[in-house]
């Protein structure tokens, strides 16, 4: 379903010649139908922002966006100019088949850093792709595959307000995953009546909670995109709380998801820092937990390895986050391993079979709090990475 | 030779049961004998300090040590008021031994945290090692064999002045390694006359440009402990600079030393970042790119992937490190694989088969520079931690 669980939308996934991998599809098409295309986005903050970033960003500084054209296989970052000409001519000839102009279609890639894509693949592809749009279930399906590329598998969201109008979704994003957004893509859409405005609003709150609170691998993407479309298709203009919480939702929903498919994971790490002063430091706090690769490693190994998560935690200054350090107190999995800063039950009491590890941390110095995910560091993850296009 | 190799201090190391490994030497002793018992010294910043640092830094506040006391096999961190007594007991009897006072008595432990370590063993370690005490060459060896935890070999180093002073020095480091000092115990001793503010300037300086550059794995120690002493024994009152640069000699062999020795690193990165407005602003590069996960695994899996280097780059803030994008260049041992930005040579042409790889960047901002070293991330690396006393 994904992006096209909400009415107004076409999607098609479909195999151009992008990816090295022989075959598999790598081409994404999502056209909005309307009869809005009010649209919002947040994009990377990494300073060497890819080419199709910098378009996009252009793209929806007006408030509308027609449709959105993604490809794995390439990242198109660090490409210069030529990189910059290739998703302007990506967006163009998506244009001239819609029968739209350019400056309302985003563009985005991901993929290997620093090449050109091939764009007579890329040009091909997209009109396959608008020969294969389609409102139904598997069109949407075919899109949430096409933009996977270390992903095991689609992730995917489709939600209903109360009032009849959809939120769907979809995401891509596995490594290169850190606090400043995902390394990934992810296209929201809606048939709400709602304006770019009220869009953009509802998806920095939803954002803000989501995916700038995972953290795979601590490291920050050149391509980052997040897109929230709405087509008006329902004709309901939904309440505006309701909107947003459901916004929040897909937006947790596909975070989520990504943590659950983190490179090379075993476990997916739930860091919940409570008692803090104020929830920028309870966010400090749980941020440098999960950061920690000494951590992840111990958790690989089943091991609930408290000193590791006080010695991480030390490593936040008094001023980001006020706490005393003999009055922390850590459970893992419910079990209370560590008690005002020292030893409390034996961490052999905690059962780290379940892939969700749940580690709650309390600093008893305050009311605020805050909530990270992240994942266990494997020997898979390594794998993965120094094997990657090598 | 090690710590004995400046005049006027003795050494030992034992194998005292502390550590689980059987046999394993575990306790060293190193003895200033004087006739001076200057002292220097830095400590972890992190929150969660042991009770060995909390121990030491009261001793050597007031500028005199008379001897070290170090044990591997436990951390004694995270252990509360019994930590402390236990580190108050072991340093009680080294001076019971010595005829000094407790107050004038360092201790170090390096280890896993959260648990109290065996004190009997330590008391009667502590009593062999002074039975063993020795000048002799072998005995500072012992004493750096009896520091290591995850260290695959010993870390030493002997320097001599032009006017016949001498520095000596050990280390113990591995993983835990980050920016704010490394994970590590460090005893470093001269025979130099100098007093106990030339030793703290002299070590300030020193472990600015070496234990603080380089980084294994981000994370930070509990039990960081650099000590600089003086016995005065040669009689030589130094050159100020030329004390200082040995000093600095010293720290930077041994920093070295350790990310050659990280935990199952195949490779040591040196990162020279150039070009930058300001040392600063190149040493927050640096450090944003040696902290890069996925850099580290591309590295291991021998490819020069300077995507990766890019993307960490473009995390460093326009605050910090003022620079435009589109006019970076890095070289990898010697290739210039991007330019300006984009793609430069091609990456084949870089011959990775070195252990240590040279990452030159040039921000051509501006004239100022800083290095910083780290390791690639293994395989090994994630064996080492996800199975450490789990």
């Amino acid at each position: 379903m994904s992006v096209t669980f909400a009415q107004g939308f076409s999607a098609a996934g479909v195999a151009a010649g992008i990816s090295a991998v022989e075959g598999k599809k790598d081409l994404a098409l999502v056209v909005n139908n309307g009869p809005l295309d009010a649209a919002a986005a947040v994009f990377t903050t990494n300073r060497f922002c890819a080419a199709p970033v910098q378009w996009s960003r252009a793209v929806v500084s007006d408030g509308h966006v027609k449709a959105v054209i993604l490809n794995s296989g390439g990242a198109n970052a660090c490409t210069g100019k030529p990189g910059y000409e290739q998703s302007r001519a990506t967006a163009e000839k998506i244009a001239g088949l819609l029968g739209a102009s350019a400056n309302d279609i985003a563009v985005c890639s991901t993929g290997l850093i620093g090449e050109l894509l091939p764009l007579d693949h890329v040009l091909a592809g997209a009109q396959a792709a608008f020969d294969a749009l389609s409102d139904g279930a598997e069109a949407g399906a075919d899109a949430s595959h096409a933009i996977m590329t270390t992903d095991t598998k689609p992730k995917t969201v489709e939600l209903e307000g109360s009032t009849g109008f959809r939120v769907g979704g979809m995401v891509k994003g596995s490594g290169m995953i850190a606090p400043q957004l995902a390394t990934m893509l992810c296209v929201i859409t809606t048939d709400a009546v709602v304006s770019a405005g009220q869009l953009q609003a509802a998806l920095n709150a939803g954002v803000e909670m989501s995916f700038n609170r995972i953290d795979v691998d601590g490291c920050m993407s050149t391509n980052d995109t997040v897109l929230l479309l709405a087509s008006g298709a329902s004709g309901v203009e939904p309440d505006p709380d309701e909107f947003n919480e459901l916004v929040a939702e897909a937006t947790a929903s596909l975070a989520r998801q990504i943590v659950g498919d983190g490179e090379g994971a075993s476990h997916d790490i739930r860091i919940a820092v409570t008692g803090a002063t104020t929830e920028d430091a309870a966010l400090a706090c749980g941020r440098a937990v999960a950061a920690s690769n000494l951590l992840k490693c111990a958790i690989a190994g089943n091991d609930p390895n408290w000193g590791r998560i006080l010695s991480s935690l030390g490593t936040v200054s008094p001023e980001d986050a006020p706490f005393e350090a003999e009055k922390v107190t850590v459970d893992v999995n419910g079990v209370r391993i560590c008690e005002n800063g020292g030893a409390g039950r034996d961490r052999s009491e905690v059962d780290m079979t379940p892939r969700e590890v749940h580690i709650d941390i309390d600093l008893n110095a305050g009311d605020a709090e805050a909530t990270v995910w992240t994942d266990d560091l494997t020997h898979e993850y390594v794998h993965i990475n120094a094997d990657y296009e090598s």
